[in-house]
């Protein structure tokens, strides 16, 4: 493995996001158009880089769900190059005057949306984040350093090195995107520190990874995925659309941020909805961890802990409470989500309201899956992430959430009295 | 001194904002008037306490200037009750309706405002911020946890003591204003690992402060504050309008973030210009660091350094550049900037045009003082700080800026397919 000069890789990424700055939409469009045609005219390359990749994979006996992950086929090299046709679709963020205004003194103030400028992106072993990460920061004009998993670097390597070929041919610098090239440690940590050239870190991956760059990184960190989403069934719950959500919400996709982790249940219906939830859970092959009250009523449900509160399974497994009150079920979700999604189902308007407005999440339901908490499902298009923190972006992050702004402030010789 | 149990103080806060985010605007507002009342009320005790740390500050040979900001008086503290008065009058952002959607399948999104939670705040030794940080997170429903110099430990003190006070008599839980009354900087570094409880961490203070606070801090931060702030004077500068601005922005006021710093001139006025100026910088008592192209010219000017131009002097001295171009003048300026304010003096408008595309910073200005960039002359009203960062705010930052959003998502049995 070659050393890797940081320094050198941010002061490119810096010096080339004021080019990018200036890039007509309509330039962005073509060069996008011509880096998906690119990916799928190197499919075979990087299927042979990706082979490789998932060889090492097997030899060291990594869990089969995460190989097909790391998994590319020629149906999923598509879909990135689909993916990369869908961002041209979108409007383009940079520019839009978001407001003006005319101050006393003459001076013309005006809010231009700019981009970001240089955006890093750590991540886990899916190759196919390098092209959507890529395609979503282009389009809002920023330049990106990406920090993919080390099982992924072989394919990796050869979709960088795809797009960037594609990138030159269209006389666009292929700085706009760089990939460390390192499976080092050490390398990662180094990058946290890179404030002085990279405007933006987003990781995209485990609470563990997150944690990780949120107390390490120097850089602001925009917080994204994890998800230990609630459903709260209230005393005003109509139970039918109740058994509905919570089997979509847990098991529609279990390995996905915005998939139910756990219930809580008012205890004025807990006789009477209990029993034939548990059935349908047992039925879609739900393991239950319930507290004694849940217990008492689902006699295969184990004894939740205080750490199964706590968890986001991303499995066939669900935590469930029995509460007294709309504010215990408050309390207690406030306590333990991840401000990602959470959902009330009533029919109470009045509990519903509270809930909307006294739950601490990203995006708050009533009577609908959390399920839906996604970029296409919320009209914005393709997103970068699902932000859980409250600076800057939360929720569905697409391309505005992917820019900045500017003041820009005309006069004619103002000066501060 | 007694130890702090920050876990227990972040606890409180992290209560406390849920309170916090359910008061209405004409709750928020009664309670700072009463706390401004208050703060008029204990002006004696408040005066006691900071003569404490005038004393100590003096015994111990603190710079002057320092002292000064250090110091309170009886108009100090009725223009933080004003201030706080002030903030009564600006709009509650709380709860805005940012933006609906209905989706095809019933679904009504909504964005709306809502409180960032806990702010914390890290600042220097000036006794003010105090209570105006604490008016401005509290319109916005934040709790606020205060982190002050040690040098004003007393006088914090006092000010907390007295809003706490005003709070409790309007029942509104004092905890809403908490400060860590300690000088020990340890506690500072875990002060700054609350990202537990505490959303935003914002630091106010000099380029020290903030380097270490973006260093260490797992709690998301927003940079504030430090100004290298250029003036570019351009081919087509009208050079009274040049002169005038440069003097203003040098000389109003030398100590604060959005002073000129360090002056950029094109080649083709140098001869004409920087005679003209130097005399009347030399009248205005500012010492003048320029290259060799100026110190051939100005004969008193020092040839100046790299260092000199990445520097915020914050004191009468100003360096200088001669650049070949535009372009030049743009490379120079993004190359050493702050991201705080630079200005233009042109009147070619596709020079103007972009100067202000092509600047990376908060603030670009055409033909005016970069002493503009604040809260009140941009029509904002009161401020907590001006970002230099692009994630969540930049520029001025007041009220809005001060929250956050979050979505809710109402129907009637959705699910995903």
């Amino acid at each position: 493995m070659e050393s890797i000069d940081l320094d050198k890789l941010g002061q490119r990424a810096a010096a080339v996001k004021y080019e990018l700055q200036k890039l007509t939409t309509e330039k962005k469009n073509e060069t996008l158009l011509t880096v998906a045609g690119q990916l799928e005219k190197d499919a075979g390359t990087i299927l042979e880089a990706n082979a490789q990749d998932i060889h090492k994979a097997e030899e060291k006996g990594m869990h089969p769900g995460l190989v097909d992950r790391l998994r590319l086929t020629e149906n999923r090299i598509e879909a990135m190059a689909q993916g990369l046709r869908q961002v041209v679709r979108l409007e383009d963020p940079v520019g839009e005057v978001m407001e003006t205004v005319k101050r006393p003194n003459g001076l013309r103030i005006c809010k231009r949306r700019v981009p970001l400028g240089v955006i890093g992106i750590i991540y886990e072993s899916r190759p196919n984040v390098t092209a959507d990460a890529f395609g979503l920061c282009f389009k809002a004009g920023n330049a990106v350093i990406l920090k993919g998993g080390s099982d992924a670097l072989s394919s990796n390597l050869a979709v960088t090195a795809s797009i960037r070929k594609a990138l030159e041919e269209c006389t666009v610098s292929a700085d706009a995107l760089q990939l460390i090239g390192s499976t080092d440690r050490e390398i990662t940590s180094r990058f946290m520190k890179l404030n002085q050239y990279v405007d933006v870190l987003i990781p995209r991956g485990g609470a563990g990874l997150i944690r990780t760059v949120v107390e390490n990184s120097a850089i602001p960190v925009i917080e994204t995925g994890t998800g230990n989403c609630h459903i709260y069934v209230d005393e005003y719950a109509d139970l039918d659309k109740a058994l509905a959500i919570i089997l979509n919400a847990k098991t529609q996709r279990i390995g996905v941020c915005n998939a139910c982790e756990s219930l809580v249940i008012h205890k004025a219906v807990k006789g009477q909805f209990l029993p034939k939830l548990a059935e349908a859970l047992r039925q879609a092959g739900v393991e239950m961890r319930g507290d004694s009250q849940v217990c008492a009523i689902v006699e295969d449900a184990v004894q939740a802990t205080q750490e199964d509160y706590g968890k986001e399974y991303l499995d066939y497994i669900l935590s469930m409470k029995v509460v007294g009150s709309l504010e215990e079920a408050i309390a207690h979700i406030n306590r333990y989500n991840t401000k990602h999604s959470e959902a009330i189902i009533t029919e109470k308007q009045e509990n519903a309201e509270r809930f909307l407005t006294e739950i601490d999440a990203a995006c708050v339901y009533v009577n609908a899956s959390t399920r839906f908490t996604d970029g296409f499902e919320f009209g914005f298009g393709a997103e970068i992430g699902i932000s859980t923190q409250k600076l800057h972006a939360r929720g569905p992050m697409g391309l505005k959430e992917l820019t900045s702004y500017k003041y820009t402030i005309e006069g004619d010789g103002q000066v501060r009295p």
